[in-house]
């Protein structure tokens, strides 16, 4: 009766009555979820593999449909790379399930069991959060890596993709539910939401009693509005303002190369440098070899006055230069007096994402890292680091920028929660 | 200009510019709190205490004003007591920070730090929240105990206490404010809001740029309230409905002693048993004996057809006893058929906070630890187990319901979140 295999918003005329009903499903499946062995989840996800692998025609003729929409509508060629599928994305969509098959099940884990005066013994138990929210914009692998992730970790999962990738959606749904099928696992496990009204998203963020917790994927305008309607938790990743500090105790051979990889290796990553800071005795030496070095890869620059008094070709920062997220090869330079200053321009305009230092000082390595207060402090490290799979987390459903629950990347561990448990033998309070 | 001296509404007319300034203060603070020596944090928790010592008669007399206007008003006995000062509790409440001050510090730990393929070590640092706004009713030992937990975990906090223990909060906060001083750390670090206008707690739940994470202590509809309207995160503790489950491979003598304990120990605290489930085949030998003990202790308790088949005395349970948090000698009574009816009606009922379950199976033991959903789930242990202090966490700012971030008795860790933290020699990423 469900999401899964109509194409069309048309069948579903009551928007809340469908939301509700996907809610309650899922909030019963999480409840099977839990109790479910790892193995039974693993053979899920390999089966979600071959019902993609058998169902690639049917997927990229989905795609295609998507495609043609989408160019008739105008969608920038951006948007329509990011939309589009091909053999090799489906490749790595059928690899991902079997990467993630692979993880380790958090479920279960025990931490900390100790034996108490009282005679009882405490731990805390790894547990799944229970039913998840994701809403994201146009990629449709987002839609099988979120799937499988949330079931891996043993949540019941909700999906809400863009409207330009309807179609590739609702045939990738129809492998997830089939791969579920064939696992014995509910369909109420993983639902992807197959209307495009925008009031489902409305219904989804304001179900406390069906939803656990909401992870937007997507452009900021999109999760700040989630975030400000939302009725439960949200986990979310807004700016990545992320800086590099190269102290005047900097190796300088160290400092060129983080300098130079922070802002070229990628330029529309949340972890990308946006603004280099340089301490003053030093910015004379390193920012002509930087500035040759970005001006090879096409990077602007724009600086204070002091690094302009030094790079005459620089454009001049504007205020607002300090808190772009420039997602471009465009950098911000401004010299500073040493740490202190250093740590001021941070704490006033990072995005506390990530801030790196480069020095060969002990003592001012271990100041950078016990006083920025980013999800991810580096010292000697590109910010580029800054990934679930560089962390050895082994999965991604993002970062967050929030302070509460989870920090940083966000892997299998940040979907589960831990419940104490206690093995008594009897014992009652005194 | 602040917060502290200040014993009467009139002097703040502009709610909204003095909530402004209070979390602008509480943002700087924090700034310098997240960079404080433990030591530092200790000798402020000290100084407070040895202030609090001299300010004794200060503190009582206002106290002792407070309680004249509550039973001018009309105030219960109870909220009087919770209300009510004396020498005893002056003591515990400087015990308290001595006891605060005497704990490891939970920030600046480092988690999990591995070396990465890559050759970047990555792991975890533990770090304050940030600020923590406090909304409590009567106690005004709360005042102490939620600004030396901010306090010790690095964190800077606004407290805003119930309008019945006004100037019982002030005569404490002059000695937070007085303590903070001696030990060198800045006044916004704990601020105590001197306006009892409710204005006030709409501003403070809804500051995120200067406030954190919000915890509520109090009443359900306080906390509902606060939740429902907070455009920041809430760590909220609502019911306690927690159940024993008496399996019929319970140790009898077990199964009665944890009955009674979880029953009588106290009626008021939210891991207190509001419902017993009795394993049918058990039910004839240990309900009569079950129903002498609580006779004793004067409860009253309300059964389902099954249980008012073997004690006749019992009074029926209405649907509306399940869900029930009597918080009073009254106990709901339910005979289910093994396992998994117990499991389904704790699913259905409990409010997820603590239940147990009393078995000598191993096999079932592990079940209901596995698959009870709750923030504690206990083998062959009185609920009234579920605790901060039995727990060894040292301290507790209260019990969390919620599933995100804290789950169960919340300490110091619950009031820290931690950061990635990078060690690197140069690398850049690939």
């Amino acid at each position: 009766m469900t999401a899964h295999a109509t194409h069309s918003d048309d069948a579903i005329a009551d928007v809340d009555a469908y939301m509700q009903r996907l809610g309650g499903q899922a909030r019963e499946a999480a409840t099977q979820l839990r109790r479910c062995e790892t193995a039974a989840k693993n053979a899920a996800l390999l089966a979600m593999a071959a019902r993609l692998d058998r169902a690639r025609d049917r997927v990229l003729a989905a795609n295609a449909r998507d495609l043609e929409r989408g160019r008739d509508n105008g969608l920038d060629a951006a948007l329509l790379d990011r939309l589009a599928l091909d053999a090799a994305r489906l490749d790595a969509m059928i690899e991902g399930l079997h990467q993630v098959a692979a993880l380790p099940d958090p479920v279960g884990e025990i931490d900390g069991l100790r034996a108490r005066p009282s005679g009882i013994q405490v731990g805390q138990m790894r547990v799944p959060l229970g039913v998840i929210g994701i809403i994201y914009e146009s990629r449709p692998n987002v839609t099988l890596e979120a799937a499988s992730l949330c079931l891996k970790s043993g949540n019941a999962a909700i999906l809400r993709g863009g409207s330009e990738a309807r179609e590739s959606n609702a045939a990738i749904a129809e492998c997830i539910r089939d791969g579920l099928a064939d696992g014995g696992l509910p369909a109420g496990a993983v639902q992807v939401v197959a209307t495009t009204d925008r009031a489902a998203v409305g219904r989804l963020i304001q179900m406390p009693e069906f939803v656990d917790v909401i992870i937007p994927r997507g452009g900021k305008s999109l999760i700040e509005r989630i975030s400000r309607e939302a009725s439960v938790p949200v986990i979310k990743h807004l700016d990545g303002v992320c800086h590099v500090y190269l102290d005047a105790t900097a190796d300088p051979e160290k400092a060129l190369a983080i300098a130079v990889n922070a802002k070229t290796q990628r330029y529309g990553t949340c972890n990308t440098m946006e603004t280099l800071l340089v301490d003053a005795p030093v910015a004379e030496g390193l920012l002509p070899r930087l500035a040759a070095a970005y001006a090879e890869h096409g990077v602007e620059l724009r600086g204070c006055e002091r690094t302009r008094a030094i790079l005459a070709d620089a454009a001049p920062a504007a205020e607002a230069d300090w808190a772009a997220e420039y997602l471009a090869p465009v950098l911000a330079v401004r010299v500073v007096d040493g740490i202190d200053a250093a740590m001021a321009h941070i704490e006033r305009y990072s995005s506390r994402h990530t801030d790196a230092i480069v020095t060969e000082s002990y003592t001012l390595a271990r100041r950078f890292l016990a006083e920025v207060d980013s999800s991810s402090v580096m010292v000697n490290a590109s910010t580029r680091f800054a990934d679930g799979f560089e962390y050895g987390l082994g999965a991604e459903i993002g970062i967050s920028t929030d302070r509460l629950h989870a920090r940083g990347p966000v892997g299998l561990e940040g979907l589960t929660t831990r419940k104490y448990v206690v093995f008594g033998d009897g014992q009652v309070r005194q």
